[in-house]
């Protein structure tokens, strides 16, 4: 699609690291989903000038997502699309989806904006939702990957053998996500590994920083067999943000790996995100450190703090019950029960 | 000194880590040492109210630091020690100390105050200036820890003499400082292990947040045998900060070690932390990155930007230079030498 699209790394050399950038998306939840064409032009530029391989970009949850219910953005995915195409001179555009917020309708948009790599996403346990896209844009040739979200609910095996049909309905690569941030370095470790020994294909690692293990945890990934790894521009995500992307790149330049991207043009480009799409880096509060405590969906915090204030009890309380009862996105209302439950004693 | 002083961990409790909280000393280092009487008392008794064992106190600098070289800080010495010693109930009061800036007369005042614990620093191939010092403090009957500064400087056997000296000047503890923000997790692992294997007494580690590893940092350190951990409230301190307390304790509590402080106590004074102490937490920015990869200490940010702006080169040049040169504290004038040297060609 990318007439100048960058060489991949070599998928046998072990020192390269492909990163992936999802600032522009993931970011997009820190700023409900109100980046603008000229913050989308700035940033894409910038890290094009750098040379970041893959440059994902859109709503937050994806094509298709912008909605009352998933918060509406202030750009149309053709917008976004439009925009981020026209910045790139040597980076990929990548796009994200969930199945249910986005359609093969979605898809066929963003292929004929010009998308490189598309990554389909479904909850760890899921991976059969993921099977009629990865089919339709294996058919279509453009690269598909599939990715597992709040991959910390999920044992190891399971993950590998998710991974496995991700693979089996087309993926040309498949990765975990930490959505709630409650890895650490061995945690992850052991789910690269079985992953790696289960697919033939690049494995790729998002981190989040909850727990202040985003950077270990990437690095831990990488060793472990990983070879893509995801970053945001100064951790730019929701709640405690992403990997932060001019932090890992040095320090994976410093310990072997080679990523193919300039420095100083990183640092440029986080000095921009810094600037120009966010109103203050992310940091690490303590609902963030709670909820990648409890492996909860950092999303959840507005309402479990608006519904614990009501209810009188401890928001921190919610979120370790939510991670008890293993509350995925889509069960809100999960929440009232837990703290209704909470304020009667029931689950003391 | 501090009558209801709680138990120290065993010694040989494998899995017992020993806080130390410096948020009222090197946090001072993020407010121009600003803090008043109120902000001090709120802090310290959260932290106590939390089972924080040691709070540290003072100008960032340490004792007798108050000055027009290194900041007036708001309160004296005097005033930060009545108000903190007031605030504990159950933690000890710490203090820290640079020779040089801090004196004999400074630790008599600090004893008379009822200080707990006295940390000495040196450079760290500098430990025989803390000499005098440790003598003083052993006679005095307080207990006396030392402490290496800017310790990436140094290999690990060095490292190690320069502790076993400090033991033997009378150093009831010994630690080393990451004030560049300089490690990664290996290079903590081998350092404190072979400081482990050179002497008989608890070893200490604190940690910057540079390159986003401090917490990764501080767990490598007690796997490799270090019993306190530094930590601050937010990682309150200079430039990307220190070690997130509220975020260590938790991670270090998931992995089987134990440090008897409370978790709700703890994040309630971290948010106590954020809201009255800091005008925001600290997060790891573009020079900060460059900062800790040359491993240049990051009080010199201010003179670094000021000088390259005026010389018109690039300070990312000059961080990685003096980082070459081995730049410590207190030869700052080598920033104009390597900016006027970058400016006319001499170093490229």
């Amino acid at each position: 699609m990318n007439p100048s699209t960058p060489a991949e790394p070599s998928a046998d050399g072990r020192g390269d690291v492909l990163i992936h950038d999802p600032s522009l998306r993931d970011g997009h939840h820190a700023v409900r989903h109100q980046l603008g064409a000229e913050q989308l032009r700035a940033y894409a530029e910038a890290a094009d000038a750098a040379g970041v391989p893959v440059v994902e970009v859109g709503h937050g949850n994806g094509l298709g997502a912008s909605s009352l219910q998933a918060g509406q953005a202030r750009l149309s995915d053709d917008e976004m699309l439009a925009v981020v195409r026209e910045a790139l001179t040597r980076s990929r555009m990548g796009v994200f989806m969930l199945p249910g917020w986005g359609t093969t309708a979605n898809l066929r948009k963003a292929i004929a904006h010009g998308v490189d790599v598309v990554r389909i996403g479904t909850h760890c346990t899921e991976s059969d939702l993921a099977e009629r896209h990865l089919g339709f844009l294996l058919e279509a040739g453009v690269e598909a990957q599939g990715v597992l979200l709040m991959s910390h609910m999920a044992p190891p095996e399971r993950l590998a053998k998710e991974c496995a049909q991700l693979v089996s309905y087309g993926a040309s690569a498949v990765g975990i996500f930490d959505s709630a941030g409650h890895y650490l370095p061995d945690d992850v470790t052991e789910r690269i590994t079985a992953i790696r020994a289960a697919v033939d294909v690049p494995v790729a690692f998002h981190g989040h920083n909850n727990l202040g293990m985003a950077v270990a945890n990437s690095v831990a990934a990488v060793a472990a067999g990983a070879t893509t790894l995801d970053a945001c521009a100064r951790g730019f995500g929701a709640g405690a943000g992403n990997t932060q992307l001019e932090v890992l790149v040095p320090v994976l330049e410093r310990m072997g790996y080679r990523t193919g991207i300039d420095l100083y043009g990183l640092l440029d480009a986080a000095d921009i995100a810094e600037r120009h799409l966010m109103p203050a880096p992310p940091t690490i509060d303590s609902v963030a450190v709670v909820s990648g405590l409890a492996g909860v969906f950092s999303g959840f915090k507005t309402r479990v703090l608006d519904i614990s204030r009501r209810e009188g009890v401890d928001p921190r309380d919610v979120f370790f019950e939510l991670g008890r009862r293993q509350a995925v996105a889509g069960q809100e209302d999960l929440i009232v029960d837990v703290a209704l439950g909470l304020r009667q004693g029931r689950l003391d």
